[in-house]
């Protein structure tokens, strides 16, 4: 098939009404597939399906008696395993509850009302705003909407954010406080953060002293092709460049053991650690320790969690390679999107023309296919040029990703012929 | 024995010099002994034992896989459970993870950052204020230090906070948001709030439009002697007065089952719950499901909980029996001090004459007995007249607790002495 562009009037009439006859039969099909939520399959959850036996004791191995209260940062024995996985010391962990959100969350709350480290809350010093890497993850944005941050995009590469960009608004703007970070499979687009990006991060100047880099390591075992990415050590680089409080770093097996029922970690300097525990010893009486030892007797150690993760990569890969087939037996040659082929992580980050994103989910909607909102991977939900569209193909079956990815093809060719039949 | 102040020259010489003696022989014995804070005992987390056993399944009876994401104020079966206790409808109530501290301190943090129902963020009206009863929880008034809200200690009264003074407060200064209340075994007093009290909170009228009552239900079900308190249901009152959403009502399984690994509930208006519903949906994943499914199986309905609290009262009695007893036999007639009678709760309160609270826990500390800091139940860490202590009896057996109470006795006996001598 050649490009949609260089149809004549007749072909992509007579193109588009094929498509519109074959969605059709879609629609007729009532279809019901949710492809909105990086959300793990039941074959995913059933690989920690030891973790809901008898619990072999309530007493870890380090003595803590894990029913009562005490211990806000976790048990030493998860730490361990978060330490092992970070590369970093356990006085450079904390362990919280189930929800590393929550902690990200937390730690913007906390630095606009009580202030990062020491420095003036954020809340009182003007207002604040985030750098917010695009096409990125949803939730980041809404923390900031939700308290009072203002939100800047800023261009994503092939090797992470667009760092001349980043570079050049923290060193001339004190209100700029933070950015969000997705650094190895980001989220949508699978990338990982090149050696240059993470060390340019840790060594620039910042105009305001209490900058943060939010750096949301969520995949960090979630590859299923090739080995796991090695990056450089955020926490280790900031520290080098003089600027050990930068980074915060926070981790979750939310996708390794339990969606709701794992364990969320976060990092930093052990001073940032200092005044973080600080904190937590007024917000609540510590984590889920029963919990922690659950993940503890399944996993042991970071050696277990990486075995897991071998089982998960062979559930989650003959997904991902259903979108990516769907994709290019539906579309290659066509012109009208661009997608990306991660190595890991949980989405397929698709660019349609620009002005087709919102059209495209409408149409899969039509045919009972729900998508993420387009739009969702920018603050305010507003992408500029209303392409990019995120794709999550973990929760359904290869049957159904590949029936869903059909409709989606289907509705990004009807989007596209209708776009160029208006334009004509 | 007569009292202290009645006591010649001669007779408080000769009776500080036998308290001294009698002292060191405690000291003699290097105790170790920790009543500061309310830990249950090792036999109160025994009760729920059954909770540690295999999983009967994973899919709740309302159908939900609580392996996977969804479900932001968990599920039906727990929030039934809350809602039967707290006698509310399963709308006014969400549950979240294991700590009601949390769900206290976010709702502190958000309305300061955010607004309360849709008002203006708490943080741009100006330095807000909270009232604060005291004697009352450290932790709710570390709550309001940490994120800059300003206090102000209001009396309390056997029958509650004085309502007095909190009208007049309430009505005069808008930037007064709120109030921590714990309304049924106060902490520490132990009292339970008065049907006018509660009367009195739901319709006096607030100079602000977002004046909110954080009424933190902590010991609900925890009574030991008689039945369980029923005092009139603020959510329900504050709607018949027009006030509907001025209460925010918490509650926590952490004494029920297991502390850390328990359950917390808040509850309020539907229309406060909805704004509270968007809040967490930017702020977590949820809470551990798996966890409330095992509370599910384990207590099934509220009549499982009440009867699972009568088998806690037979163990928390004889505790308080033991601290009340001691402190009888040791000080009674002496008139150094006065304390309550709870009939639930966790806190024996006791008030030392004026200026001797911070002697007598530095020399219960000589003697190994680690109580609660003086000045912990006054905003600041700041008791005025420093004079309470808060006495926690669930932790240590019944022999530990004796002795822990024998030492303290004699501390106070010894403080007091040594303050007659000095105003002497």
């Amino acid at each position: 098939m050649k490009a949609y562009r260089e149809l004549t009037k007749q072909e992509r009439e007579a193109e588009l009404a094929a498509c519109r006859a074959e969605f059709e039969e879609f629609k007729a099909k009532g279809l019901k597939l949710d492809m909105s939520r990086g959300k793990p399959g039941e074959d995913q959850l059933d690989l920690s399906q030891g973790m809901l036996g008898p619990l072999p004791g309530y007493t870890s191995p380090g003595g803590v008696d894990c029913r009562n209260y005490g211990g806000l940062e976790g048990i030493k024995e998860v730490k361990d395993i978060f330490s092992e996985i970070l590369e970093l010391r356990p006085e450079e962990v904390i362990v919280g509850g189930n929800s590393s959100l929550s902690l990200m969350y937390d730690n913007v709350a906390a630095n606009m009302l009580h202030g990062a480290h020491g420095g003036a809350p954020w809340s009182k010093q003007g207002d604040v705003k985030f750098l917010c890497p695009v096409p990125g993850y949803d939730r980041h944005f809404s923390i900031c909407e939700y308290l009072g941050v203002g939100m800047i995009p800023v261009p994503m590469t092939p090797d992470g954010p667009d760092m001349d960009t980043v570079e050049k608004l923290a060193a001339t703007d004190p209100l700029i406080k933070g950015i969000w970070c997705v650094p190895v499979f980001s989220n949508p687009d699978g990338c990982v953060y090149s050696d240059e990006t993470v060390l340019r991060f840790a060594g620039m100047k910042t105009a305001a002293d209490d900058f943060r880099i939010y750096w949301d390591n969520a995949y960090c075992v979630h590859q299923f092709e090739g080995g796991r990415p090695v990056i450089p050590n955020i926490v280790r680089e900031c520290e080098k460049a003089g600027h050990p409080h930068r980074p915060y770093v926070f981790a979750s097996f939310s996708k390794v053991s339990f969606s709701g029922a794992g364990m969320a970690a976060m990092a930093s300097s052990e001073s940032n650690c200092e005044h973080i525990r600080q904190r937590l010893s007024m917000q609540t009486i510590g984590p889920d320790k029963l919990n922690h030892l659950r993940h503890y007797y399944f996993f042991k150690d970071s050696k277990g969690v990486y075995a897991h993760m071998e089982k998960m990569a062979e559930l989650v890969r003959p997904k991902f390679k259903a979108v990516l087939d769907t994709l290019e037996s539906g579309l290659g040659g066509l012109e009208v999107g661009k997608w990306n082929s991660p190595k890991g992580g949980y989405f397929v980050s698709f660019d349609a023309p620009d002005g087709c994103a919102k059209r495209t989910v409408a149409l899969c909607k039509e045919a009972g296919v729900v998508m993420t909102g387009a739009g969702a991977t920018y603050p305010y939900g507003k992408d500029p040029r209303d392409s990019n569209i995120r794709i999550a193909p973990t929760y359904p079956s290869v049957e159904q990703l590949t029936t869903a990815m059909q409709v989606f093809c289907l509705a990004i060719r009807i989007a596209a012929l209708e776009q160029l039949t208006m334009n004509s």
